[in-house]
């Protein structure tokens, strides 16, 4: 089996990073706890008076770089990649914004899985284009310029929960879903 | 037809511009003309001895993002985005020192062809997992984890020319070579 996993989301902790740093730079704002956000952009769901704040936050210097692993994920991609020859990290860039996040993602994951890692980085707006067995990423539809070779396993977050249709993985049952596909 | 497209050495002038910092920073040392240049990588050309000099030009801050276009290049790659819906510019990073390489190569990018075309940088070491028609490299093999889908067109460089079973293309006679693909 040849497996993509995504990073933001899915084996990088994203939206609970974000959630930190907007109550620590914005203590007196409202805010979304992780199990309300609905919708797969963080931005979108906020008030559009603090788009801007909001931005701010994962368009700093550090951001991507700093973002903790989601728990699990890093001990099941040495499992994985102990069976699986062929795993890619498969990631979109933020764009037009890319300036931090693209060298920073390849930090994160040099500082987080090592350098035999970075190798099979593939950073592309679409992943689509990629070929592979299947697809672990958290956005609720992952589309692009061709029909995908791939299935697509969305990785369980609040914000994709309305999504009934696809096999659904975590850290926890990962063993058993990828089994199956 | 869905085309990919190497950056070094097809549409950035790596080769040009290593040689006129060599020059530069060297000018007591020999130099290799680019007609002479046999082999893919320029360092193992290079005495041994100066191997670490031959490094420090291309992993120095800025080398990628200024690298002048190869003549030709972007008035072609405008035309081709004219006629083909899907270009895809298909780039591995300098590995395992990425620090400059990966973000210059979207600085390239932006600078050189616009935000647009940002969209459509795909970096990975291995260009075999990427789905296209063509692919056009000056590398003489262009190996991965997989058979690759796509056709090897060589852009035609004097290392590479030692290749004598592919077609080879360059920025006067792509729409010969690209039509009979």
């Amino acid at each position: 089996m040849r497996l993509l996993i995504d990073m933001d989301g899915v084996i990088a902790d994203f939206e609970g990073e974000f959630l930190r740093q907007w109550k620590l730079n914005h203590p007196q704002k409202e805010f979304i706890p992780l199990e309300d956000r609905r919708g797969f952009y963080v931005r979108e769901q906020y008030p559009e008076k603090y788009t801007e704040f909001v931005q701010e936050i994962y368009h700093s210097p550090g951001f991507y770089q700093n973002l903790p692993p989601i728990p699990g994920a890093l001990d099941a991609l040495k499992e994985i990649r102990n069976s699986l020859n062929n795993v890619f990290l498969c990631t979109s860039p933020m764009l037009p914004k890319y300036e931090n996040c693209v060298l920073e993602k390849y930090h994160w994951v040099f500082d987080n899985l090592g350098d035999d890692w970075v190798n099979n980085i593939i950073l592309t707006k679409d992943k689509t284009i990629v070929r592979g067995d299947v697809l672990i990423d958290d956005m609720p539809e992952v589309k692009g310029s061709m029909t995908p070779e791939w299935d697509h396993v969305i990785f369980d977050q609040p914000y994709n929960r309305n999504i009934k249709d696809r096999k659904r993985l975590t850290w926890s049952n990962w063993k058993e879903i990828l089994e199956i596909v």
